[in-house]
């Protein structure tokens, strides 16, 4: 592995240039500290073994503790690390040696959620595009986002926070840059993303913590039918944390709303667990 | 429209690298004559527009003009365009007016294919690999392109030139870089590409031009079941021209063999009206 930055030429013939091979990362640091440290190299080293990249255990730590030093050094940030399998191979075919690359950047820290807008929830809407089912590629946080491009670019008004996405099969699956949550019964469920969508760090960090944070969840198929039968909602990220959603405008005119108490309580004890 | 080159620096922030937010084209230059630039063209057009970029016909003749002029200080070559939406935007959501950029670059061009291997007909395998269904992308040459990369990584035996790619429903699509024809009843017929797969140029110049070359072609959906009734294959490319397909080796251990002298008869044809 190859660790690059921004200082560094970006060859025209890097394979993540031409064919978006390669994945990436979205890490907040906060002061100094990365909570989701280990999910993101977790999911960097479950997407590169599924297309077949040298990017191994050992890459992932030595990579996670340059990030760590990074994080040192500037404190409260975004560090993007897009990891490439680099240039090389005859067309889609890719050099079986190839050795990564992975490109690390360092953002400012963006600013927080408006307490006022977790407070009241944000609101979203259906997008048109549907989401591909592709199983081989499903969860993991590669490069070739077009899918999220054109939903993203769906809608210009500011006050929708998010657009709700399904696949092609009229599933739910996620918001266009996080994974979403509803409150079902007595437990907040979320898209099973065995065929489409990416597997965010916060969204595995919640399933696997539940029990701490005295909630039930669970991972099931939910379709449109489904959300008349919510009682709250939120969408999330590393990035943004927990967003209680109060309402999801449908493609057909129909609206759905939603408490955003519970789901406010949950964000604010996230927050202070992780922090 | 901006028009770069390899010495021009790619930014570590170009949405192609970041989000494979783009297109491209590979176009086959054979002396100075380019007998298929107003097909790329025409994809290119059509293919931004589906992305909504800003990149019009004036564009598409700009880059032509540019393209012409590179053919003939080079000669016999490779010319490859990528038309990236360039930096910007937040995340997926990109810049309302923002300015493409193509980056232009020159190959030397490929060894032709053998006469002997046209003659006989080359080998395709099954891949594994499902093409999901997007109709929002397909028949686009855009720079999503992993589901070709884990195809073309399937295998690794240079005897077997293509891989024949279904789609999740099992229907036929393509090969991993060319396009797909089969010889049924009277008529060359290759499938339909409204949900998954890039509209090749070669291709849809074969079906424009079906009664000029005297044969009978079609677009249709075509089953594996479809393979058992096909007296000829063939794939094809703007590169490699008309490749005639001796047989195709299923994932199950079934093999389709076909005849190849229509095929070929059809690839030289071809070869001498367009060069």
């Amino acid at each position: 592995m190859k660790i690059l930055y921004e200082s560094d030429d970006v060859k025209l013939n890097n394979r993540a240039l031409n064919y978006g091979d390669g994945l990436f990362e979205t890490i907040l640091v906060k002061e100094t500290k990365i909570p989701l440290l280990k999910y993101h190299l977790a999911r960097l080293c479950n997407g590169a073994k599924k297309l077949g990249m040298n990017f191994g255990k050992n890459d992932a730590s030595e990579l996670g503790l340059r990030i760590s030093e990074l994080a040192n050094e500037h404190g409260s940030s975004i560090i993007k690390c897009i990891l490439t399998r680099g240039a090389g191979g005859r067309g889609y075919r890719s050099l079986v040696d190839a050795e990564p690359e992975v490109y690390v950047q360092v953002f400012p820290s963006p600013s927080s959620m408006k307490v006022s807008l977790l407070r009241e929830g944000v609101l979203l809407r259906e997008c048109l595009i549907r989401l591909s089912c592709q199983p081989a590629l499903a969860g993991l946080k590669h490069l070739n986002r077009l899918e999220n491009v054109l939903a993203r670019n769906e809608w210009h008004d500011d006050d929708v926070f998010e657009g709700l996405l399904l696949d092609t099969g009229g599933l739910i699956i996620e918001a266009t840059q996080a994974n979403i949550f509803f409150n079902i019964g007595s437990r907040w469920v979320t898209p099973d993303l065995s065929f489409s969508g990416v597997s965010g760090v916060l969204r595995g960090w919640l399933l696997d913590k539940s029990q701490e944070l005295g909630v039930k969840t669970g991972v099931t198929t939910l379709s449109v039918d489904d959300l008349g039968k919510a009682r709250g909602c939120f969408v999330c990220n590393s990035v943004n944390g927990i967003v209680p959603v109060r309402s999801i405008s449908m493609s057909n005119g129909n609206e759905y709303k939603f408490q955003v108490d519970e789901a406010y309580a949950l964000s604010n004890q996230v927050r202070s667990v992780m922090y």
